[in-house]
């Protein structure tokens, strides 16, 4: 069900009302997902700008069509070359300091813009709308449940080919092939699926090595609905559990566990990274856990808040992000525990819906 | 079969000779592309300094190993600050003039190392290393090769469910699987399978329209092999094709083979592109013909050379392009026909394996 279109015409307006305080008087963005978010047109290239008057979406002829059917009440301006196009219709509009997402435009478009554009002023908005889409409304919520929801039935129903002997790529693929047969418009990105030691690599790519009794095997990986990916990562054990394998496994968990009790409106993401962070390094792992302890999630895999330590952001409700502690021992395995969570005003939801306890396939 | 290590050290080579007709004595890399291309590190964060004594690859800790363990001969930094960790080995080595990307480093990233980074000049490269992987070893254009071999077969393997009834969907869900299970190691992109009218839009996703006779049906897609993509679109019709239809598919199967003639060593892109336009124009549908004829395709899917009415780039041997004329009727249907073809010096071979006759499925 696509989202009603005032929903877009409301997203505008918000924008719009942080003009006056951003101190520029019209905005170009070329984040595809920001401009999604405030249009509902998905193509992989375009523009949007924003004045208090008027919204135009720039495309070129292969997204025409579709620029026009996917948006409402939004002039359409098809470009040949973007720079030119972009350079076109800031020019007819008459605005003079234009706000542009500076961790977005390259070092080229923008010198090429500045030169086209006389009597304007490009102002680079830095950090400062990148919270844009961090709060989620109830029906971004919906379409991220769906995907969590997609994503555990998809796992749970391949959990049994979890076994001694088979490749971790054979894994991805059929889990990959579930997440589309339950209803994924795509997967959020490519399936980590590795076994044993291939576990301490944070980013393992799915290979050819086959699975053995007693290894740590992690399943991360997510499915994308209306646009909206879930985000979630899984440990199984082979056989029996090593006592070492249920030492780091408790460990984790008990940072996962601290930190989600500790999320709710009005906490720093910091202290939620610090909260997982000590716990492991209490322990004497700490420089076993080399990533942030989660992200906001929704039209990008990765988006803002960030959960790290030198993160100044602040939970507020409605926010979804990533809870990921991990502890990676080089050559041995790693573990990391993963669910995507729902800020409230006074705690959390968990969207993810596997158990986080150890999963020990026999 | 990884590269050998060796040809890191040449392609290294190669690009440090351009520094002096560069004016600069060192260069900065942020292209993840460019990246793997000269190290062999396939992490999706990271920065490359190369000077003409040093390579230091920058990675975060969750590469750390991989970063280790897939180059040779490079110094591996660990950054918590992406900024902060470019800006202390940029000080460290005492080049003075550093080339970057400059279609790829954002207007915050500039900014930030300029600060940082006293008496440096940060240069802009613009489009002077665009074709720096533009040209394929022999290495290269064997993965190329497999992952077009392995794209034939998937798609030779799920022919039989194009028929009517089945969703579009459905299609797509079963050739990535099938890609995958034929030894690709990710799909090029989000396969696209469009029907009837969906094939009216260059890039339509697919979705739950059921397959009807007399549809023409578009299906883009492609295999990844060792980093390298494949790209290759067919179409079918289901049952009879109309007078109409074999009109409009024989136009573009023209364009395409006129465009495929004169495909060799020392053409200019714009010159396939012209053919393959002229083709279509001639015939009054130029119109209906909105995007570019092709492009270079490697470690991205799509890369330098572009073949387009704009392009100043000349084929040379050893580049892989593709050439995929169309014409897109709104709302009725759209025809694309395209192959990835290896440019030689006295003409071009076609890699994609499909027959590019128009079938049709009875």
């Amino acid at each position: 069900m696509p989202l009603n279109p005032v929903e877009f015409s409301k997203r505008i307006c918000r924008l719009r009302s942080q003009f006056s305080g951003l101190e520029i008087t019209a905005i170009l963005l070329l984040d595809m997902k920001n401009i999604r978010y405030l249009t509902g047109f998905a193509g992989s290239d375009g523009a949007l700008y924003i004045t208090q008057k008027e919204v135009a979406l720039l495309v070129d002829g292969r997204y025409l069509t579709q620029a026009n059917t996917s948006t409402h009440g939004i002039k359409i301006c098809e470009y040949q070359d973007k720079v030119e196009g972009m350079a076109s219709v800031l020019s007819d509009t008459g605005s003079t300091i234009i706000g542009f997402e500076s961790q977005i435009m390259s070092v080229d478009t923008h010198s090429k813009l500045k030169k086209k554009l006389k009597g304007v002023t490009l102002k680079p908005l830095a950090d400062k709308i990148r919270l844009l889409r961090a709060i989620k409304d109830s029906q971004e919520v919906i379409w991220l449940k769906k995907a969590a929801e997609i994503s555990y039935r998809a796992l749970f129903s391949i959990e049994e080919m979890i076994r001694p002997g088979i490749e971790e790529r054979d894994i991805a693929v059929e889990l990959e092939t579930k997440l589309k047969k339950f209803g994924a418009e795509d997967i959020s990105f490519t399936t980590i699926v590795a076994s044993g030691p291939n576990s301490a690599l944070p980013h393992a790519k799915p290979g050819s090595r086959q699975l053995e009794k007693g290894d740590f095997v992690m399943i991360d990986y997510g499915a994308v609905v209306e646009g909206y990916h879930s985000d979630e990562t899984c440990m199984f054990v082979l056989g029996q559990a090593s006592d070492k394998q249920r030492k780091i496994y408790d460990l984790v968990k008990r940072a996962h566990d601290d930190a989600l009790c500790e999320m709710k409106a009005g906490v720093p993401c910091n202290r939620i990274d610090d909260i997982a962070r000590s716990c492991i390094e209490r322990s004497g792992f700490g420089a076993y856990f080399p990533h942030a302890t989660g992200h906001g999630v929704g039209l990008d895999i990765h988006e803002a808040p960030r959960l790290s330590k030198q993160s100044n952001d602040i939970l507020v409700a409605g926010m979804v992000v990533t809870l990921e502690p991990g502890i990676y021992i080089s050559d041995i395995w790693g573990v990391r525990i993963e669910d995507t969570v729902l800020i409230k005003e006074n705690g959390c939801e968990v969207l993810t819906e596997m158990s986080k306890d150890l999963r020990i396939l026999s």
